[in-house]
């Protein structure tokens, strides 16, 4: 995300003093919520869907996870490479690859 | 996110051949699942939750979401300036400020 | 459900004093999150899914919402009734039959 | 649930063919979203919220959990019961009492 969105998003809450709203436990059930708005794009199909409802949800979910992150003070970058490192352990390639099962069973 | 964490999530989809399970309907269950893995931080509480556990769920959705992003070629900037233009008119200022209600509550 | 199944379920949060935990959102997070653990049953799969593990989640769903309607004093037979019937007038068998869609597109 | 409830519900899935969107993954999606459609009474505050939006979701929440008893061929009380004596088990009641802890932090 451009620092520029990520200011917008940033003036967006403050400029509606919504920082109050925006407890940790707030922010988890809003990025679900938005996540299932999301999904329901997909209820009765995986091919048939309206992609501009769909662009919609994902940046509902993608603003609220930045809410997030700024809540806590988090850097998006070192999260995700520290999530990356622990996933590339649990799944090496040799045992992964062409499979969807979870780690516990490769 | 930077280019070079962009690139190592892709990487890490192509080198287990898990594009195959990443159809639009199964990306969009995953945010779900792991939005409610976040969620279950705050389950019984809203400040009492561990960072560490935290940090390792928001970070599943946003691989996910970036895997989506992927999928249906969207630019993540794009569609959440879209979005933003769109929440900036639904949510005027003088009339949003310090309420959590709804759009078509105020 | 039958009374015994109620009773025992009302008993097992009363003997652990777990009514405290059980605030109005705080069910609605668990209903979401054991729904989303049974949604992972299938996250990659339409078929190919463990029953026994499906069996479990979904009793858990079903527990967390006895303890929601208990929890308001609603009467599952009543609301269930109730939405029927707005179901029922929402989406007309001579339009909606064999479709998917949205009522509002109907 | 009373029997004329589950038979309504029956019908109206019946009459309008819908039974061929209740695929297991479909109906495992549909729970998730309606779980949420309820969170979403409760995404900003615990304590002020609309008795009549909650009554609703919580009645599709439960129709859709009807719908996927019906095409697993599972007994309600069965499966509830098999997880309450699992639960009874890994929260004993001088260990779990007034603790709202996972039973692997007990």
């Amino acid at each position: 995300m451009k620092q520029k969105t990520i200011d917008r998003i940033r003036k967006f809450t403050e400029d509606r003093d919504w920082n109050q709203f925006h407890s940790p436990a707030n922010l988890a059930k809003s990025i679900s919520i938005e996540a299932n708005e999301l999904l329901e794009c997909f209820q009765w199909s995986d091919s048939d869907y309206d992609i501009a409802h769909v662009r919609e949800e994902l940046a509902d979910v993608l603003v609220y996870c930045r809410n997030r992150l700024d809540k806590l003070g988090l850097d998006e970058d070192e999260i995700i490479n520290e999530k990356m490192s622990r996933n590339e352990a649990k799944y090496p390639v040799d045992r992964a690859k062409g499979k969807a099962d979870k780690y516990y069973n490769l």
